[in-house]
């Protein structure tokens, strides 16, 4: 688009691109179930993960089919989802009531997510180059409001990006699932502030590690430390701050 | 807390503070209504503006009272809420489904707002200026991870600060409503990207301009177009580019 452009001495006219965000409306089992506000790629991932996120779906064993709409704006996926799963689905939203980026549920969350017991560690070489991968692959000026998202198991790392840090992270879990790909104490990496909520749908992947550019809240560490994951922030070239679960990271460069 | 930080030679143990996050639970006439996650600061401000953002309250004259539990951590208002509003609340929470960040009702929220005509004009250095002062406003390392948001309406410029940038907006809005301030044809600023969901929480705001150190994406400008709003984004040292509305900025230094 034509946008009015100052670079300290003058107003000129530029084309530039905008970021895409689109509606993207999932239905489930034949039932309108949510309309996120996404970037437009990877939306198989995004609606598998949205819906593994959310506690409804476990595997992709219990996925049944998977269509979309001829404008791709609708995904339409049909599982084995128990009576139960739904209804508390349900309860979870009516108990708490709804808003942006607002839901709240200890209780349910945690009981999904056990304590971590240390089995992979990590050197910070690995965690520091996997970050100057992730802000090389934001690219340029106008991708820079996408988040980026990522995960590594020690063999691959896969990289997502949205409009949300959420999405960015649903898209990494449902591309795991779609491809067989094992998160078990892998180390999820995110662009964003680590806030509780990122903490929490992080400990539903299984991963061990969270890392970011950015810092914790202290609700986030107190999760941490309960969940014992390790939080890695502040990573910005040579700097990193290791918030909680030190034990995971060595100072060695070859893991 | 204690960190173990990494300086690009040695790991050292330091002490620093951690961005406060808070569960905050806004009771509306005795029911339980929604649980935000916040930077527990102006608080009173957070609970009205929530619920004049999401269309529940008007003006204060509906507000009958405001009480906060011991600790804090819940408000009870009491407000004049017809049925109709309520049910209409109820029936938008069911029929979109709803998550993290992605609550999305075109609809509605397009009733609530009116294409806006252009009043007020502006300077993009009065703009820059005021971004200068948010940016210092940011403070230091330990406060960086909050989103700030401020709102100027020619006379007065409001800062508020969140872990979230709908509830450093919605403070913004609790803030004006308590303290009779005109909004009408104000600039909104915010340290966040311009998404479609913020670019219609600033519509409701009765703004005509919202700047931002970041992007918009397509959806904002769409929005932002038929609505007459004026979108100006990447504000970073001397740089700004007008994405929409260029007639409400002016290139003299003077407004």
């Amino acid at each position: 688009m034509e946008v009015l452009s100052f670079d300290g001495k003058v107003f000129k006219k530029e084309e530039v691109e905008l970021i895409k965000e689109e509606p993207f409306t999932i239905f489930l089992n034949g039932k309108e179930f949510i309309t996120l506000l996404c970037y437009p790629k990877d939306l198989r991932e995004l609606g598998l993960g949205f819906l593994k996120s959310e506690g409804l779906i476990g595997s992709l064993s219990e996925v049944k089919k998977i269509s979309f709409s001829r404008d791709e704006k609708d995904i339409y996926i049909e599982a084995d989802i128990s009576e139960l799963e739904e209804r508390l689905h349900e309860k979870r939203i009516v108990t708490t009531g709804c808003g942006k980026g607002s839901i709240f549920y200890f209780a349910l969350d945690s009981l999904k997510c056990r304590e971590k017991s240390v089995k992979k560690i990590y050197s910070y070489i690995v965690i520091q180059n996997i970050m100057r991968e992730i802000s090389r692959s934001r690219g340029n000026r106008s991708e820079r409001g996408l988040h980026v998202c990522a995960i590594y198991n020690g063999e691959r790392l896969i990289i997502k990006e949205d409009v949300g840090r959420h999405n960015a992270l649903d898209k990494i879990v449902g591309y795991c699932m779609l491809n067989n790909i094992d998160t078990d104490d892998s180390i999820v990496f995110t662009t964003g502030r680590i806030s509780s909520e990122i903490l929490l749908k992080t400990a539903k992947t299984d991963a061990s590690v969270i890392v970011s550019r950015s810092t914790p809240t202290n609700l986030a560490i107190e999760l941490a430390k309960k969940l014992n994951i390790t939080v890695v922030g502040y990573v910005r070239g040579v700097n990193l701050t290791i918030y909680s679960g030190e034990e995971r990271i060595t100072t060695s460069p070859s893991l």
